[in-house]
């Protein structure tokens, strides 16, 4: 993960743990992980691993104390509310080995968010419950906070409600240059073009190109999707790329279909 | 995990692995978690865990190694197509320390497959290859099969085909009772009925409930789900939660809103 202190092509990385029986119960449909992933592209970070666990809390703090050690990020989402089994915040406490304290800000957050709405109750006062040494991460949709602290970040699991915290993390963490890719779709079955991409896949240094089936039409197709931090690279891998589709008798579609 | 023997009660546990840097990237919603999370509901097998990971064999082979490891089942999906980065049978195989050798009934169901579109290649081979010792799961959808070998199941990433497999593995898995859930809705804050949840939750041995946000036509309110292996329980618990709402003056609605 180090550099020896090389700023230039450093690679800084972040894992997801997404935490809910709602999850894993089939029950909710994720949509945290595409939302974190995109988010953090556009912050030059890299999603390198998420891992979804449910409110048990030893699975909680396995998953944070394996992740936060082996990336420069770790987010989490859900678990932050007023219910019982809103376990984040004592399972993160327990996983750094310090206090859970209430957040004077948080605090004072909550009181006035509820002022006229029967005020603060037992379990609107867990929401500012954080582990000590954390710092707020604010949220415009419904008062309670995310939490930060180290290189952890606690978010809500409610989609639109993470998005807001993610809105005011943005251009706050350290990144390097975000992932470019450059997307390209023909009608051609993967398997009638596999060498031909891992050739254009080895054409380059610090290229990947993915490859993704889809049906439509009653017709069988990819996208292929050029992945660099250099833009030009991506660019001039995917034109040599469309180039190679049409001699093989695929028309090529730029942007994808 | 283990019940000293005891076939009644035994909690059977399953894991997951997403591989695929289109999930990571944020490029491609995931839609295998739930999926597989509902299927294995039906088949009485709980989802303890889920890992998405990139197409790295290491960390595919890290993965697998945890999971199959600690859980009855380890099901994947993605990266067993005919590309370049469809290497998740050479991950699986060097995670069990076993070759990887061409399946013959996999390559006689390819070439019928194939036989009037261009017959098989060497693309279309390597969807032919398997750590020694597997087995096939049937995919009556596009040719290529899913793999079986010791607990570990391997499924295309590719929604319908991955819900074909699931199909044809339906009633296959030794499981035990499904779990049940009951859900009521109400526009209650969860913030205002968290310590009558609590109460509801502890009143009854095996029952979990869940509390889950939502905003709707411009109210709060949350949907709470009431989980166990008993569904005679499972009501019981919703139906006492039901009366605790209304008397907080909180109208309930089965089935959720």
């Amino acid at each position: 993960m180090s550099n020896g202190g090389k700023a230039l092509g450093r690679v800084w990385t972040a894992a997801l743990i997404v935490i809910g029986d709602e999850i894993l119960s089939g029950r909710t449909q994720d949509r945290n992980i595409a939302q974190v992933a995109t988010w953090l592209n556009v912050q030059g970070i890299r999603l390198n691993e998420v891992r979804v666990v449910p409110d048990i809390e030893e699975a909680i703090i396995g998953a944070v104390n394996a992740l936060r050690t082996s990336h420069d990020y770790c987010f989490t989402t859900g678990g932050i509310g007023p219910t019982h089994d809103d376990i984040t915040v004592d399972a993160v406490a327990k996983a750094l080995g310090v206090a859970v304290v209430v957040h004077p800000e948080a605090r004072a957050i909550l009181e006035r968010y509820y002022v006229d709405k029967g005020g603060l109750n037992e379990g609107r006062l867990r929401m500012a419950r954080v582990p000590e040494g954390a710092a707020l991460i604010p949220n415009r949709m419904s008062g309670a906070p995310g939490i930060r602290i180290g290189n952890l970040f606690l978010m809500a699991g409610v989609p639109h409600i993470a998005a807001q915290m993610l809105d005011a993390l943005t251009g706050q963490l350290k990144g390097g240059r975000p992932l470019v890719s450059v997307t390209i779709g023909a009608f051609a079955p993967e398997s009638e073009v596999a060498e031909l991409l891992h050739r254009a896949e080895r054409s380059t240094e610090g290229v990947a190109i993915g490859s993704y089936p889809f049906f439509k039409d009653g017709r069988v197709g990819a996208n292929f999707v050029v992945r660099s931090e250099n833009e030009a690279v991506a660019e001039q891998v995917a034109g040599e790329l469309s180039e190679a589709l049409e001699s093989a008798g695929f028309a090529a579609v730029a942007g994808g279909i």
